[in-house]
C-alpha cells in the first residue's frame, strides 16, 4: 500500500489510469448517487482493456466497473491480468479520496489472481488523480474465500 | 413466444445466434455444472456485440452471458439494443431445451428496454440449435419492477 | 393478475400484508432513494414470516425484502410457501403504484415454487394499500430459467 | 489473525460457533458443490441470531450464510453486532480448512462495522472445529469501499 499522485506513476501506470479515465465517458448510472466509475486492466502480454460501471433501477443487479472490465477481458479470452486501474466521479462532483474496489469486486479479481498464479497490482485514484493508492489484490483481500467447487 | 429451429430464423437472426455461439469459446466456468453460455446483441444501428459468462469460486458473484454482453455494449456507449441471442452448453454435454435468461438478467435487459423505449427481441437456443424460442423482454418480465430512483 | 384495494382482500391476505407492513419498521436503507420495503410469506402450514430490505454502501450487495424474507424462512426450515405480500415506502413519501418484485427476487421465489411444487400467490401493494396487485410467480416469471445443476 | 481449535475458544465463542453449527441443518444447497454453511452473530447486547446459506438454480442470486444471518438480525432491528461465527460442510464431506467469508459478505459485514462504530470479531471454523481462525472485519477487508451515497 503506497499513496502517490499522477506524477508518481510510471509510464505504464499512467497509460493504464488514462484508459480507465477515458472509460468514465461510457459509465452508466442515472440513479441516485450517479457515481460513475471507469476501470482498465493490463494483461501480462501488455494489452489494455477498459470498461465502466453499469447501474440499473434494481440496484442489486448493478455491476461495478472492475467486474465489467474483467468480464470484457474474459470474453476476449484474456485472463492473465497484470494490473488494474480504477477512477470515479460522483454525480455532484469529484470524489476526493481514491475509490477502492468493493468486496464483491475483490472476490472477482481474486479469480484472476488464481488463474494467472500471481498477485494483481491495483491503482485506485481519486477524480483529480492527485491521490492514488497503489495496492494489490492480496493486500485488499487477505485470506480469501477459495470455495470448494472442483476445478478439475 | 414462438418455438422454431435454426432454419426458421431469418438471416439477421441466424447471424446473431452465430455470434452468440462463437462467444461460447470464451465462456469461463470451471466450477460445478461447468455450464458455458454465449450471448450476442444487435444494436438498433445494426452493430453486433457478444460476450460470455464469467463464473468464479464464490458463485453469488457470477455474471451471466447476457449481463456481460450488455455491459460490454454499455462500455462502448451502445445502449440502443434491438435483439439478443443466447445459447449454452453444459459441462457434461448438450443442453437439450432452449436456455432462458434468469430473472436477474431479465431485470438487466429491462433497463435497456427503458433506455431504448421499445421491447427487445430475445432468441433462446438449445445447444444443437434445433429448438429455439423467439420471445421478448416484455413477455419474459411482465409488470417489471421499475424502481423509485430518480433518473432526471 | 387482478388489481384491488385493501378491502378487496380476504382475511388471510389482509393479515399477510399487515405483517409485511409491520416489517417496514426494520427496513434498512439510509442510502440514496432510501426506499424501504417489507415482505411477509405464509407457509402452506399457515405460519407467517416477515423481513425487510437491507441495503449497503455498495449497492450490488443489497438484498431486497423478498429475498431476505425467504432466507429467514429457509433458515427455519420453512420452504413450503403458499403466498407472499410486499409493500414499500420511499424516502420522500409514499410509493403510489404497487411495488413489484425485481427479476432477481422472481428467480429466488421460483426456487420455492420448485420446492413446493405449486405456484406462489403474490400481493404487491402501494404504500397506502389502496392499489394492490394480486398475481403469482408463474405469472411474473414465465418460462423461467431452471438451470442445469443437478438436484439429485 | 490467530489460529486455534475449539478448546482454544472462550465460552461465549464456543456458544456462538455452536449456534452457527446448529444452523447447518437448515442450509439449502442441493446444487453442484452442495456446500452448506451456517453462521451466527452475537449482538453487543448479547443476543445470538443464526442463519444458513440459501442457494438457487441461478447461482448469481445465492445468498451466503453470513448475509442471511445479518439480514435476519437487521429484520429484527438488531444491527449492533459484536461478533460472528461461520462453519461449513461440503456435499462430499468435511471442509478441512476454516471457511472464510467471501468478498461480498465482507462488504456486507462492513456495513455493520460502520453502523456499530467498532470492528466485528469473526470466527471461521473448519467442519471438525479443530482449526479455527480468529480474525475481524477490519483485518479481512482493509481499506474498504465506503461508497458515496449520502447517509444523512
Amino acid at each position: 500500500m503506497l499513496t502517490t499522485n499522477f506524477n508518481g506513476l510510471n509510464e505504464e501506470e499512467k497509460a493504464l489510469l488514462g484508459e480507465a479515465e477515458k472509460a468514465l465517458q461510457y459509465a452508466y448510472n442515472p440513479y441516485n448517487s450517479k457515481t460513475r466509475v471507469g476501470a482498465a486492466v493490463r494483461t501480462v502480454a501488455g494489452k489494455i482493456i477498459s470498461g465502466s460501471n453499469m447501474c440499473i433501477s434494481s440496484s442489486s443487479a448493478n455491476i461495478c466497473a472492475e467486474r465489467v472490465t474483467l468480464s470484457i477481458a474474459s470474453s476476449q479470452g484474456e485472463r492473465n491480468i497484470h494490473s488494474m486501474a480504477i477512477i470515479g466521479i460522483d454525480g455532484d462532483g469529484d470524489i476526493e479520496k481514491p475509490i477502492m474496489p468493493c468486496g464483491t469486486c475483490r472476490q472477482f479479481i481474486e479469480e484472476f489472481v488464481k488463474i494467472g498464479g500471481s498477485d494483481i497490482q491495483i491503482l485506485c485514484s481519486n477524480t483529480k488523480k492527485d491521490e492514488i493508492v497503489k495496492t494489490s489484490l492480496n493486500e485488499l483481500l487477505p485470506f480469501p474465500y477459495i470455495g470448494s467447487g472442483d476445478t478439475k
